[in-house]
């Protein structure tokens, strides 16, 4: 797995049990993966020098981010499997491709049109209104490379500084879901239930699954949705798609080919977790169940806040709730950073359930997990 | 940890999750769990310099297996928190001494005493009948350690190779029950649902949560049994109980202080798994929930046979049942060899579920998983 962050993290356990010889490739050995993974190594993800010496000894290459540059990806399909190919992460890359590309497969996205200067962006408002979304087509993460313009003064300051954007229509969207679909290359595919989640600057704050308010026929045409993006596009592993929730309609926001923020739920609280899946789903492995094991299950996520020591806030979390479940993803603290989620879940059984939130009063304290 | 067996290996993704610094001494770098830990120190369990050296950067010592001498567990306890401590663990080292602790306290065992000839054996042969039971005190794993003898011809066998041995009385049981519970150094207490587990020449072969046939009384009697042995010897971290079901009587027939065979379901249908309860018992944190995700779980020990390829058998059982998760163990393939359980989940609203047994197929056919 090129990257050594949580998400390569939380694929360890996963690559434990199933006893595949799993490695990242670390930016530094401090990284969140490289600390608890027996075959890490250091290299740069943007030298196509270090991808290659990092691939030679492995079967399959896969990642827990998308910003390998697409010549880079290339090469390594010289030299190994490639999951998901460079074909399908290019659309994980470039949100203006994406668009294209599902619009062309029928799929309703936002509005949108590349721009490259504020009179483009008029141009686009004239019809689409004000506020005015402009997002980077490409490197954008947790809030990073979105930003809402309320008149052509703030697009002015977002163009000052940004290149290779694309102003996209403001939504008015009831709710945001998700739905976490994996396909392995001889085209098994599974969906897990979809899922709510809540954004704030950005940033995933909570996810429930299964999505509340959502009724059956509008969540089993998410996963349709999702397993038919995932064949369109030849996407083999994880695909994540952000749906917002117009009236009764589903506008498809981002995709993303990878463990996601929203299914990591699923470690705790379904048969096969995301990271074993996305696992199976590389190595061509028959894919697991992705039935849940709770009636409902609450993932938060932890964010730094000002006080730096997390650790000794857990014993006052798991007093609160036996059934409540920490990961931490050894970060060091720093305001507003994801430093791990926490999952609780409901039903089936479990004593000292938890029914509703995940502990917002926790999420918001600032340190606090 | 000391050891670095697969009891050591499966408690890497707990440690992973905990963000606790988890460190293996292994006897070699191949070993189960030295493969996949990152901080793996290679060196002899029976060394009291290795100990110390491994035990010189860490806050609390535990182990995977009983094994390490008593002098060298109080060399640690000099110098570091030993969990659990030597006082307790000298009952799962030596089942003489566990007899007499357990006899003193009023819980039921079967019938024994120390035997050093076979006059002793057919003395005590001559109240409780043959066959006899003889079992080496200390040291014994998996059978080994444990003779069935039908007449004084095949105690005298045992004699001429064994010391340190107790003669038994052979229980016609009805079935046997295991209970594993958590107590943590302030005293909290867990306990897991009570199972049943199929033995076959001393090898657990088969464990069903929750034991079936068992009523609900004499399940909470085990359960109080468990929690009051641990609390009686002091034990910290895990305590499992493996008990004959006497008509409707419970007989104590040996202890383990450490993540057990018989737990190993609890990775995949408990709401916290016995490897992540045991971190949280020795690190003084707050117990999980030990309540089941599913109505039931079954979980199979693979034994190797006279095929070594294991993995090609992979796809077979996962497509057989989504629902089932195999843990390799990363071990060369020997008769055998216990090299990974497999774990059934059913009910609790899943799909893909097993409800009855685990696969007997799977395990009876020599090298497939």
């Amino acid at each position: 797995m090129v990257g050594a962050g949580q998400l390569a993290r939380m694929s360890v356990p996963a690559a434990v049990a199933l006893n595949c010889d799993f490695r990242v490739l670390a930016e530094t050995a401090a990284d969140s993966a490289a600390q608890v993974c027996a075959r890490a190594s250091v290299g740069d993800y943007r030298s196509e020098a270090d991808l290659l010496a990092f691939a030679a000894d492995c079967d399959v290459v896969t990642f827990d981010h998308e910003h390998v540059p697409g010549e880079h990806l290339a090469a390594l399909e010289r030299v190994t499997a490639v999951r998901p190919s460079r074909g399908a992460l290019q659309f994980a890359q470039d949100k203006a491709a994406m668009r294209e590309r599902l619009g062309a497969l029928g799929f309703r996205c936002p509005r949108y049109r590349r721009v490259a200067n504020l009179e483009e962006v008029a141009e686009f408002a004239r019809d689409a209104g004000w506020p005015v979304v402009l997002k980077a087509t490409a490197g954008g993460y947790d809030g990073k490379g979105v930003w809402i313009c309320d008149d052509p003064v703030a697009a002015a300051r977002v163009l000052a500084h940004a290149i290779g954007l694309i102003a996209e229509e403001h939504l008015k969207f009831s709710h945001e879901l998700a739905v976490l679909v994996a396909r392995s290359p001889r085209g098994q595919g599974a969906a897990y239930p979809v899922v709510r989640t809540v954004q704030r600057d950005g940033v995933c704050r909570e996810v429930v699954a299964p999505a509340p308010g959502v009724d059956a026929g509008l969540a089993a045409t998410a996963q349709w949705l999702g397993l038919t993006i995932a064949a369109e596009l030849g996407v083999t592993g994880l695909l994540a798609v952000e749906l917002f929730a117009v009236g009764g309609e589903l506008v498809v926001n981002e995709l993303a080919m990878r463990p996601h923020n929203s299914g990591h739920w699923t470690i705790d609280a379904a048969v096969t977790s995301q990271f074993e899946q996305h696992l199976r789903a590389i190595l061509d492995l028959p894919l697991g169940a992705p039935a849940m094991t709770a009636r409902h299950a609450v993932m938060v996520n932890l964010l730094g806040g000002d006080e730096g020591d997390l650790h000794s806030g857990l014993p006052h979390v798991m007093t609160a709730d036996p059934g409540v479940k920490v990961h931490l993803y050894g970060k060091p603290v720093r305001r507003g950073r994801k430093v791990g989620p926490r999952a609780g879940a409901g039903g089936g059984g479990r004593e000292g359930r938890r029914e509703g939130g995940g502990g917002g009063g926790g999420l918001h304290s600032p340190g606090a997990p």
